[in-house]
Order: C-alpha cells, then structure tokens, then sequence
C-alpha cells in the first residue's frame, strides 16, 4: 500500500495554476490585492483541477503513547492522553468546538495509547502498541510498525475520501508528542536539537534543557537516516505521528488538500515528504506554531503558513480555523463579478 | 452627538478581563496554548462584559472620492469608486462574497462620491459634497464636514446596534484613499511620508514618488495639529474616512467590538483615537495589510493584527474574515470542557 500511495503521487499542475491566476485577476480588485487568499486558491487549483471548494473536511485526531516521557520531557503526567481521547469522544475539546464551527467531522483515533480508552462509538481503534519504546535508549518502534501506522492513517484517509471529504485535517494528541516532532524535525532538517525543541504543554527552564538533552541522546542513540523517513519515523517517532504521515500521503496520491495543524503535523509532513517529495504540493500550512521547530520544519518543507496566532495546542485546532480560509478563498475564485461583467474601468 | 459619544467611552473592564482569563485556563488545554484567541476572547469579555459572541455583524462599507485624485496619484481612474458602488449594490465585489461567508450584514453608503451613484435599494446615501478638495493645495474639507461625516457615520452605526449588530466592521472605497490614510497616518504618528506611504491599488515607481510628494505637500501646506484630530481629518482626510470614525466612536461609546480593516479603517482609528483615546479598547485590528503604513498606524494604536495575509484592498474585506476568529473564540470559551469537568489531569 505504501509503495502504492508513493508511486501515485505526482506534481502540482502549472497550467491549472496559470489559468486560475488569469481568472482571479479578472475580478474586481486590484491584482494580487487579496494576497495569500489568491495565492491559496491557486494552489488549490494546481492540486485539484477545479475551483476551491471545501463542503466536507474532515479532520484527523490520532492519538498514542510515548515511551519517552519516562525521561521526564513533559508538563503532563502520561494518563492525560487517554483522558484527553475521552474528552474528543465527548465533545469537550478545543477540536470538537472549532472542528464544529467549520462543520468538520473529527475523526478520533486510539493509534497506540498507554492505557486503551474505554470502547465506544466514535473511538476508531488502530493500536499499534502500548505506546512507543523510549527513544532515548533504542528506536521508538520497529520499521514494520512504522509502515503499519502510515497504513491505517491512509486507510482511514482513503476511507473519508472515498464518502467524499475534500479536505483532510490533521490533528493529535499524545503527551510527550513534542519531543518526537522535535527528534524528527532535527534528524530531517539538519537543526541542532536545541533550536527545534520548545516548552510543549509548558516545562519550565530545567525541563526545556532535559528534553534538548534527551532529544540529542536520541539521535546519538539511534542515528536516524535523514534521506529515509521510514528511518526516522521508526527510531524517533510515534504512532500518531505515523498515522497522520498516512494521511497526507493518502491525501497527496488523490490530490486531495491536506491541512496541516502545527509541529507534531509538520513533523508527520517532513516524514511524508521525504518518502514522496511530491506530497509538498498537497500540503497547506494551516499555521505557525509557537514551538519553535515548527517554523524550521516548515521552512524546509518550502510552506508559508496562514495564520500565525501564537497556538500551540495541536489536536487538528490550526486546521480548523484554516477550513474558513479556503472558503473564503472558494468564495473569492467562484462568485466575484469581472471588471468586464460589473462594467468597473481598469487602471487608468 | 460628537460630544455625547466622546464623553460616553470608557476604558476596559480589568476585573472582568482577569475573571475571563481564569475561565480559559480551567479549560482543557494547557494555559495560553489557543494564543491570541485567548487573548481575543479576553479582550471581548473586558469590552462588553459577557461571552464572546457574535450573531449580527454589520459591515459599513463607505465610499467616497478625493480631490487629490488631479495629482495622478493612483493607479485607477476615479470613476471606479462610483462603480464599485454599483458593483456591491449587485453583490459582486470581493466584501459581499466575504461577508455572505459570515453572514454580515454590508451597509453600502455613499459619502461623497465625484458621480453620485444611481439612488436605488440598499443605498444609503450621506453625500456631504462630490468628492473632497484637492489636500495638496488647501484643506480637503471644513470642520464642519469632518464633524458632519463623523455624526452621520455614528448614526448608522447606533441604528445597527439598536437593531442587534453584536460587532461592526469598518470597510471602504475610494479611489485615492490611500494617500489620504497615509496623510493622515504621518500627521498623527509623526512618520515621515516616505514611511507610510505604498503603492494603493497599484501605482509604478514614479507614482509611488509623485504620492511621497504630494502627502508633503499637503502636510505642508495644511500643518494639521496631530493633537486634533477633527484637524488632522479635515486637512487630509476623506468623507468615508470620517464616517468610519463616527462607526468606531459609536461602537466604542456602546461598547460593541469594532473590527478594523487594513490601512484606510487604520486612519479612521487614528482619528478616532485621537478625539477619544478610550475607544481603543474597542478596536480589533483585523489583519495587517501590506500597505507599510497600516503597521505603523497599528503600533501607534497599541494594537497587534489578527491575520497576516499580505491583503491590501479594503472594502471591509479583513473584517469580514476576522468574524471568524471572534466566532471561534466565543466558542472555545463557552463550549469547551473544564479539567475538572472532563475528568483530565493538571500538570504533573
């Protein structure tokens, strides 16, 4: 399925993207005065071959385990994760409320969570393991967990395309996430570990240096491949990480958008991306993160993001707010008169 | 009624902003992970003393034209603010397309355009004269006009508010504006013309000069007293400019949130600021337009944009996409669970 969805995915079209541009630039406004909203709406274009339109997304919120929090790298105590998966079934969440407000369907999965939540309706089970190893002593988990992970993100990616989502979310939810988006982030990008690794849910100074501290002991540990994403995913990763990187490999082969929330997000981005560098044209940055890294890897993945509001929560939250944008940039391309049909003069 | 509204505005609630912050960190999200939506549901709280909402926003779209069109200093001719006039009478301009998407209300009124429009449904019309004077050469207007426009502008935002608008956005046109907001911009905050001056809709390199030269002059030839600001709006401003102040002071004395647009509504703000320094805590600066003297008109203001979209061509067009930013705070903090609530764990 992997090697399916990596052959499958290909460039952006520049021709779609010529003639979308022409378009908006026919419309009543100066040209180009409606900036990033004009330039999304033509990367839409070169991706899906029509005019923006988003009526059904749906946002992913994987969640698992980190076996790395044993070193004491986060805020939160580990059992956070499964109640904060017990929160999104219930509707409590930050997602659950913004996800709503775009009338995006979340879709809420156990990839390997410490404790397994409770069965029940809405709670997609997907586990690869009780949590990751700790990679501070050896490889999070194995290749084949690895690529299993990727697999059910894509399925169930693939699943939402098939029933008609046209816009994919990615979102998490896993204490000690920060970390592995950090480990990847530095192994991909080349950054020390101290410049790509911020406070997550909130450590104070002596925590921030044990997580760099913890981070660099990763990589000497497990000297991750940066030119393999599988690599790197498996010795420095997490499941929902994996299964997100499903995703927009999933999304990218079917050229479907795919809106990327923040760090842990950019990290399952720098994954897919080295295993398909095609994937990049199907990817929106739907913001910046306060974590540090995230700008780093975002650079390196050559993405602008849209909003900047200084959020750190992750969960699909970025996302969200961003599925207004590429409304309001649908509703820009398609209903919007010409200065020819409104009979407005051009410049003089 | 300019007297009754200066004397009516009021600082923010300090008590009620710190009682709103509590609330926002008993939710489940690590404190102050939602960035500037928390900070934006704060401010909303301290404004109007209750939850963050928004259920009728009305866009005031005000146009009018400047005499300083004669020193060749935009790229369109004047006759397209009379016909944009047209063009958001039929719905087709960028601001209806952005305001339908939030369900805005647009209040489309003519302050002083050079033709007048053709009287028709759901024009309102508050022509104070065909167009200002030419600023380069003597005042743009009187005093009394300034006052004028301002009343009429606070006027139609009153009758919105006794109707149930819940936030008001600031939207306008007129070819030549910029040069106005820029010299406005440069008499308040004392920035040199070169500083605050851009390209407008789209002016060359020798006409970014000539609009350099033309704002000195006017600042020259008028030498409006930055400490007034009905001074500095006669000399240099512009009808629809004017009236956009009478919105904010009205907003501002009502305590219903205004949300600003980019540079032109900037200049308003000064203004505004300017004859009643309270009214600040009711401005939401929208977004940052690219314009470079709208960042120096926010600094000014103490006010930090909520989007960053390289966007630059007014109408109302941030406002309306800032509509759901406030919706998306509103519901992060009246729908979220609490730690306690949900049953998730604090810090560990």
């Amino acid at each position: 399925m992997l090697s399916r969805l990596r052959s499958a995915i290909a460039g952006a079209d520049a021709a779609a993207a010529a003639a979308a541009q022409r378009h908006l630039d026919a419309l009543t406004k100066p040209p180009g005065s409606l900036g990033r909203l004009e330039e999304l709406a033509v990367r839409l274009v070169a991706l899906t071959g029509r005019a923006p339109r988003v009526t059904q997304p749906v946002i992913f919120t994987f969640a698992a385990d980190h076996g790395v929090v044993a070193e004491g790298v986060s805020a939160y105590p580990q059992s956070v994760t499964a109640q904060m998966v017990e929160n999104f079934l219930n509707g409590g969440a930050a997602i659950n409320v913004l996800a709503s407000e775009v009338g995006a369907r979340v879709v809420v999965a156990d990839f390997g969570v410490a404790t397994p939540p409770t069965a029940r309706n809405g709670l997609v089970v997907r586990r690869i393991a009780s949590g990751t190893q700790n990679m501070a002593v050896g490889p999070a988990m194995t290749r084949e967990q690895a690529i299993a992970a990727i697999e059910h993100g894509a399925a169930l990616a693939e699943e939402a395309i098939a029933a008609g989502a046209d816009l994919l979310g990615t979102g998490e939810m896993g204490i000690g996430n920060t970390t592995a988006a950090s480990a990847i982030t530095a192994a991909i990008t080349g950054e020390p570990a101290e410049a790509v690794t911020g406070r997550g849910t909130g450590v104070d100074d002596a925590g921030w240096r044990r997580k760099v501290a913890v981070i660099r002991r990763a990589l000497l540990v497990n000297h991750p491949d940066p030119s393999d994403g599988l690599d790197v995913l498996a010795k420095t990763g997490g499941f929902e990480i994996a299964g997100l990187a499903g995703v927009i490999l999933a999304g990218a082969s079917h050229r479907v958008p795919v809106a990327l929330d923040g760090f842990i997000a950019g990290s399952a981005a720098l994954v897919a991306v080295t295993l398909a560098p095609d994937a990049r044209h199907a990817l929106f940055a739907s913001h910046r993160s306060s974590e540090p890294g995230h700008a780093l890897a975002l650079e390196h993945l050559g993405l602008a993001p849209y909003l900047d509001l200084g959020m750190r929560l992750g969960e699909g939250t970025g996302a969200a707010l961003f599925v207004h944008l590429v409304r309001a940039a649908g509703a820009i391309y398609s209903r919007m008169a010409t200065f020819k049909s409104a009979g407005v003069d051009g410049p003089a």
